[in-house]
């Protein structure tokens, strides 16, 4: 599948190393990427990435997303699965950029043809590509309004190594803002166990 | 433990059992004292169950708490360790009450002479008094400024069955916030999983 990585980052890289050892056609797209030749990676500009891909993935900063996506244009991303991974943070990871709303929400109504899934922001970028490092089952959380844009991702997460048991649909796309509103506990988290590399797991009820 | 617990609805209730069967004194606080004459637990008005107490527990609605509170006044609170288990939502519960702050900041903010602490919020009062239900391992969080509240904390929840390692201090009341915003997520899981009796455990790095 031909894979389009909107940012740079510790996330970008980390999912297109991922999806690159899974066979995928990774292009990451960076707004300077000349500067970015070094990565071991494939890098365009951001609409070239866009435009390449089948899959658009959003790991740019959360507060500066929407202006980016808007620059790109949505003929670039008009019937096209969108997996955004950004969370829109203040510099000191106290305050939310979309608070009682999320990026998300915001990305699906500003492009109506494409089909936004939420996943992946709850954990670490250490996590996400290396489900099998933690210490028991832990959950990976899927929202978005396309049934099919959730399986494309859902398939994707296999690739990464989330089992099926391991990824929990919890709805539309406005339950986004439930796994963007997680980012504060899990900075508090983080502070209580002294890293990022965790995630929460949901335990039910015994059958 | 004389234990005064502010508000007569499913968490104050599940709480008043819990902490009666491990032995506390426990005197519920309602608005309409009258009125809730059988639930089986000695209530009392709001002001009278704080004044009785030792260890305060705030279990009213959190949209209405500080203006409940600021009722009661400083003087009955003041020295006092406050369990905050209340999150202020909107009717459809897609909107908290206060996003990028956090009830429990608020409350500590306007009763310095209170030592705050936020937990149990995290999770249905079913799973608050009965964590032994679940299928495995799960985490109650604690955030606080007072090493002392938060120990009289742990000791109390110790009692409704939490074991010292499910329990996780995230920080100082700043850290409330996180484990308020998390009640989008509940809500999100709960959608998913089609209960609300769940929990999460944060599951680290294998050693």
């Amino acid at each position: 599948m031909r894979i389009g990585i909107l940012g740079t980052g510790n996330v970008g890289r980390a999912l297109a190393a991922g999806w690159s050892a899974a066979g995928h056609d990774v292009l990451l797209g960076s707004r300077q990427p000349k500067d970015r030749s070094d990565l071991g990676f494939a890098v365009a500009g951001l609409g070239e990435a866009a435009g390449h891909a089948e899959v658009v993935v959003n790991a740019t900063p959360g507060a500066a997303s929407l202006h980016l996506l808007e620059a790109i244009g949505a003929s670039a991303l008009a019937g096209k699965t969108f997996i955004d991974v950004g969370v829109g943070l203040s510099d000191d990871f106290t305050e939310l950029s979309h608070p009682n709303s999320s990026l998300s929400e915001q990305i699906q109504r500003a492009f109506p043809e494409t089909s936004v899934v939420k996943t992946l922001c709850t954990m670490d970028s250490s996590v996400m590509t290396q489900p099998d490092a933690l210490d028991g089952p832990h959950t990976v959380f899927l929202s978005g309004n396309s049934a099919e844009a959730k399986q494309t991702t859902a398939q994707l997460l296999s690739d990464l190594g989330w089992s099926p048991a391991s990824q929990l649909d919890i709805g539309d796309i406005t339950t986004a803002r439930g796994q963007e509103h997680f980012a504060l506990l899990f900075m508090g988290i983080a502070g209580g166990v002294n890293t990022h590399t965790f995630n929460i797991h949901v335990v039910e009820r015994k059958r």
